[in-house]
């Protein structure tokens, strides 16, 4: 009897320390402190954050490795996924590494909503930038090969309001904060409304 | 003796004509208005401006493309070229694209001089950051081949802080502004001292 109390308490016990180490190792994952200064950009994590088609990696991150002014990720579109119409307060800036794509940009306006975008082709060695708050959207729109970009944006960590679609007022567009991959870092709180 | 003074005019005016407008196109090279938002990375202009080994481009710039946040640039450096021993206060991100080197960091310290850095070695598809204010240099240590990076910086245009060596004081450190790649750049005047 007493043999079963020991068993059923080291298990217990055993479970416990699982549970405290998972969350340790969860709260490290996100302090910057724990990563080598060099990294080899094919073993770090690569996840679709439940968005079809996409293959997000984080290069180099604010809340993953510490960055607080510039944060640089690299994406891979299979053919027809894209990200979603949507606008940020930041700069980004795209280098197209492979295949090609559809940017869509609805420049900022007095309208309420964006409007019907302007479309520009993106293609392998190409780049482009989104100025600050104007609403868009990449596709690849290439059906027969991935578009891989590198993306780079100012004010991490990233604050995205989406659009349903490009007539929705701006007003309507849904804050998502964190954003995907910022998700499963702990300690996050969000910024102060007039940053976003 | 009318004809000659003509020709002598007209001969005059086109030479006026020609420096006008290549002062407008100098002028305008750098105001960000003429580019189109779609830009062929292989079609950008690329110097070594004036240092041996080095190939840059600006791919997105803050002078000549009209960022404010961050600027990209792409730099090849041939075997036993690379970087000056420097600091600057922005932040840093390199993605090593091709080749292999070694970047030296010396991390930021209360001495009055850098001292011995850490050596790292950097390898295609590998990448790190540069803290803020920490003196280092990257070069191409490999004999056998160029070493390709794409450099993101936040706070552009750079401002940056050159060391003869690693023994340099801090205070000796000589700025080095407009950087080579905006000294092309008309209209641009000294940040306020404390952004430096």
């Amino acid at each position: 009897m007493a043999s079963r109390s020991v068993t059923i308490f080291f298990f217990f016990f055993f479970f416990l320390s699982l549970l405290f180490f998972s969350a340790i190792s969860e709260a490290s994952k996100c302090s910057g402190k724990e990563f080598p200064l060099i990294r080899n950009i094919s073993e770090l994590p690569q996840s679709d954050y439940g968005r079809g088609g996409l293959a997000h990696t984080t290069v180099a991150g604010s809340l993953l490795h510490g960055l607080k002014e510039v944060e640089v990720w690299l994406q891979t579109f299979s053919p027809g996924s894209g990200t979603p119409i949507h606008r940020h307060s930041c700069e980004e800036v795209f280098v197209v590494l492979k295949g090609s794509g559809t940017v869509y940009l609805a420049p900022s306006s007095y309208e309420k909503y964006p409007g019907k975008p302007q479309e520009f082709f993106i293609y392998a060695n190409s780049t482009f930038h989104i100025p600050v708050n104007d609403v868009h959207q990449v596709q690849n729109t290439n059906e027969h090969e991935d578009l891989q970009v590198l993306v780079v944006i100012s004010r991490p960590p990233i604050k995205v309001f989406i659009y349903e679609n490009w007539l929705m007022p701006h007003t309507a567009a849904k804050l998502k904060f964190p954003f995907l991959w910022d998700e499963e870092c702990l300690e996050i709180e969000p910024p102060p409304k007039d940053e976003l």
